[in-house]
């Protein structure tokens, strides 16, 4: 699988945003020279953000001469990325680097341990990302978490129609989901159920994708069942979320569900450490 | 104290990113009215990016009819904000503004708590935020920080010198920092030092401030102590540095020191819960 | 039904490239005053774009008296919007408003003239627009087909998989679709066949929707049939397109099938023709 | 004749609107491997737009094996284009070359058959585009129109003074024109008239150019009769304009004009027809 | 003469550039409140820029409580604008107010006393600016010339053709005229002539406006005597320029010709003294 | 010493305002040839923004075939640049070039005058630039003064606190100064004083920096004696500013003072002379 790019001038905004006016320490501390450094993990992780590193320093000016690629496994020492040019130039980058690299990198990692969890319990279960993403982030966040393994869920309000708790309390369930299906064909139709019965509801009006939605599993459960006696299961693609972390993974990963949504794989981020260090 | 703006632009790029063609879902399954919507606390925080918030409500043509102050302590159920107007326009900010609070809420609760603890044992002594923030969220997360308490550190490569061990690699620290002093008097100099020898070369070079980088606790109080005894204690500020987290933070908080900087405070958020409802 | 709102910044864009340096006709030539002006229809048409000139008008400062609401039917010499304001901020932004409600309106037109031929045979067939939009209006040229009352199709790539010829030229089309089915489920998956054989192929992978492109009538016909006979109809949307004009839309819109997708919609506008006024 | 470079940054801007999250399709069928394609002509055309595809595909990373030259004709079949690279890449430009290809050609397509038509009755009297442009696409259609042999006419309000029935309406035309020449002297100043009289006042006032708008072929000849006879003709450029198109152009290009302008060449285009392909 | 508006994004983007991370210095210093400030003249000056300066205030949500107009006359102590609101608004704007108004009065205040010295002595003769303007500020400092009275003279590349040294030395300078006149219509053309035989070359070949450049006084006497006995001193308009500065503006202005061009206008700027004072 | 770089986006910038809608002397006149071309000095001056030009020239597609280092001294005739590639390119890039060269080459020479004759009399005194700097071009202007020798001072409102006048009639100094160093320890605190008194104040409340603003020479002489006397002179940077031009600099740099501030280096350039020649 191939993933998106990120555009060069988001990344270049990055740097800029570092150094208004330059790097007065290096510029006034450093004498002009050429060298290489090395960007190395302080920890396990999978990686991710290291495409990313490599337009930007090649975009400055930099050569890469050795990269490790996104989605790899690595630990503490390991080599991920080094570079050679000019010393200025490397000092320059070196925040941007690892901050980019630390948030997509603790995005994936986080996000490959829970669907390997979760694909131990259910093979066909995902773990989905969410739009609770940092503000101006959501395509790198969403690249991480589909580098952990993650289904990325919808990227904006612009690509999948979703009915929750809000245009419920305005419009009834099923009558939000023939509506959306009037508008259009050619984006999926997701609705979220707090109850059994809107769940059945939902099914019925033809959603694609039911959300259910801060149940407990023991009620996804009953509901799966429900939905199975009426022969709806088999028309909608099945996804729990709310308040879903580490802690509860496991039982909802046993349920017979498609997707399991978890806000905190991008709001709530441990980066990976790594270091960036100049190779005399 | 005034704390700094962000940019409308900057925030108007939050929405269009959620939004490149529309939401899809809005649009096709509720009918134009008007209405209010409330966010709400969903645990303790200290509130961060309100008035961010009031920035992009207005912006798109909401009114603000009561929001909290940025600071200020909430709990759960807590009503936050209040707008109204178009139920397009709400829905087409609901996540964007959730992801705002969430994450300078979220910065904002965990620093507020840091420099509580530190302040109970050591009054003069003030928590920093790093660099390293989201890529692209600099000011956001320094500003959330500060409302947490923190002393927000350099902003960026351009408005301070500081000396860290890529540059000491190249260059011997004490003659860094008479570089540092000749290139400008108009930015704070600080530099890095990994030993007791290290740190008293930077006070007698005439540092401002003196960074002690990975230091046990004992170490760091043994420095001081020397430095004291030097007469160099006085003309230095000291601020420690390093894998500190909230488990070590008591130790350091003890030592005669005036700063203590934790990467974490912006690097390894997590979000504030809170919450959007439309006012039936 | 809501659309989506164009940003401010894009439609300000257009202002700005007509004018680098400012009006150099009305700066010199007419003195400072206030006035009203009136844009006019000289053509039946759709009217499609008021609210960009609304947007417009009123960020540059000038009041709008009356606009009529986008998707109405007007005649030659219909008042269609009254602004007033300073005569060069008017004259400022002419030929910008003209080119947004002539290229707007004259899409809306045609496809309302288009849907509703269809709408007359096949009540349950929709146009569809493409991605064959003018570079950098797609969202412009998508929303005026939606007034006219064309299904807006995809917005972009991101979201919604269409496998198209130069896919299946590197994988087999049904090898195609299970590929897509796994990488994710929050986005349609829409496949082109150019034979029977392929259409049932796209069908049992499980496409949502089965294009079929360049086919002739009687083509399509027997498909359609064929799909019905092995149950296969009712699980999958069908689209045709290619080379579909006002010459063959007829012969289209009598067959069994769903969507209707034709790229002259908005490739190949004639602009509906408006004139704007001075009220002296 | 060299012409105009468009800015990478707004061809890029045309690929971006096209994927503000990936290409969902190719990312997820196609395998990432290295191909060529060829762009071909699918009807008679003037080539426009090459240059600008050729940009574009370099910017990306892609090499342009073939390019055939803009202002050249071609017909069904002929390769226009052949680039190789990252199949990933290619697919993801693909809309956005042809789009762009599609508009300029067209535009070039149509201005060069007329053209023509008016050299073979009038070898001095040029086409002239006008204003009537795609919002933002300014500079795209003049150039396409320039490729295609028209006379671009002003870029712009800022880079010639042009007098239309608006500022008639408030100032008196030869007022007018003598306000333009007191304003400055380095741009063209060009007044519209709509009767005999007018047309002979704006020549005595000293205007460059006198536009006669919507006069029918008869009173543009009556009118240039005067103006002869009176010593005028030679002191002013003669453009005529209003509801010109190719069932009227003959007989007006067989009048003792200078210019003929056509809102049509760039308000109301006809994409020319072009595909890309896959060559396995 | 109404004058061209500078992009409100453009003005906005002095500030932000002013405080990337916000005034460190009033956040933390001065409490919030409500003040007036005055900006006032601390020389003689031609007022430029404020409108500038109001479009800034107002954008940032003060208040203009009063303002002088553009292109008057001011003396040390005049108070030029009054403005009222946030205290950290006010501060976040004054040296960006400043600046502006500073350039801007500066330029305008050379140029009109240059004017003056040329209508003095030649009334019909114009002082012009050139492209010689402070990169990214060309329509800046164009206006704050024409406020002072000069001819802006073409404003780019795209708004008249120039033929100068460089082009001469690869075309004839008649043969490129020529060019340039088939080319199109719809923009003045001007050629550069070091001699007096160029001089004739270019006013038979039909150019709009000669240019003599580096031409002592007395050969620009000769060579419009020469002009004028060949009947062509009334088919072009003449300008002067080169290393022309106030030492010998004056027997340029004595000669018979139409423009004096004048780089220093704009390239070498002594910014005109004014202050902003809180009213306490 | 190494300098900050211009982003290239803020350097293209300049040629794109240069040029909206392309070149239509260069593109009607000559003929697309490869050729090369000077860059000279036309005066005595201390080269910057050749770093600049090398930057756009390379990003045009042209060549550098020679160079000369920013920061040394040229005069009349030295071959500056030399550039090569297609002429279009270069005509296209020459005023622009010279426009960067200009200015930065101007600020550069006089600065470096400056800084000589302060030099020659205190060698511990440097010369400081100031943020009266052209709108939008602070880097630029901040580098040439660098370049020429200069302390840069503050880049912005946000790198570096100082206490002036308007903020001294809202809060006493030694509070002001007080307040500003509880906020933050990371930037440095200056503050200005109008007497004697005040200085003391200044010292006493722990600036890092006085600033002595509008006195005479004299005054500045009593204050430093008072301040040594009081053992505050080593606690505190001391800098003077406020009309001080080479009229009166020699007076100030005989004074014990670190740094004497200048506006006019920035706010009132004379561009230095070069020209741009094709190499036939």
């Amino acid at each position: 699988m191939k993933l998106p790019d990120i555009p060069i001038s988001k990344l270049i905004s990055f740097v800029e945003e570092d150094s208004p006016f330059g790097d007065i320490t290096s510029e006034s501390v450093i004498d002009p020279k050429t060298c290489s450094a090395v960007i190395s993990a302080r920890q396990d992780l999978i990686l991710a953000g290291a495409l990313e590193c490599v337009q930007l320093t090649e975009w400055y000016g930099l050569s890469v001469d050795k990269v490790c690629q996104d989605g790899t496994p690595h630990g503490t020492g390991d080599e991920i990325l080094i570079m050679s040019g000019s010393i200025h130039t490397i000092l320059l980058l070196e925040r941007t680097l690892l901050n980019i690299l630390g948030r997509m990198s603790g995005i994936a990692t986080q996000t490959r341990t829970f669907q390997e969890r979760v694909t131990a319990i259910n093979p066909g279960c995902r773990i989905a990302a969410t739009r609770k993403t940092a503000p101006g982030l959501r395509l790198m966040d969403k690249k991480a978490a589909m580098i952990g393994g993650a289904d990325p869920h919808r990227f904006s309000l612009s690509d999948a129609v979703l009915i929750k708790d809000n245009h419920r309390v305005l419009v009834k369930v099923d009558e939000a989901v023939r509506r959306a299906k009037r508008a259009g064909v050619y984006h999926r139709i997701e609705a979220e159920a707090d109850t059994i019965e809107e769940a059945v509801m939902i099914a019925e009006a033809g959603a694609d994708i039911l959300l259910l939605d801060n149940m407990p599993p023991d009620q996804v459960l009953k509901t799966v069942t429900l939905l199975s006696e009426k022969g709806l299961r088999e028309l909608v693609i099945i996804e729990v979320s709310g308040g879903i972390t580490g802690d509860n993974l496991d039982a909802y990963a046993s349920l017979p569900i498609d997707r399991i949504s978890l806000g905190m794989l991008t709001h709530s981020v441990t980066n990976a450490d790594l270091s960036l260090d100049i190779m005399k």
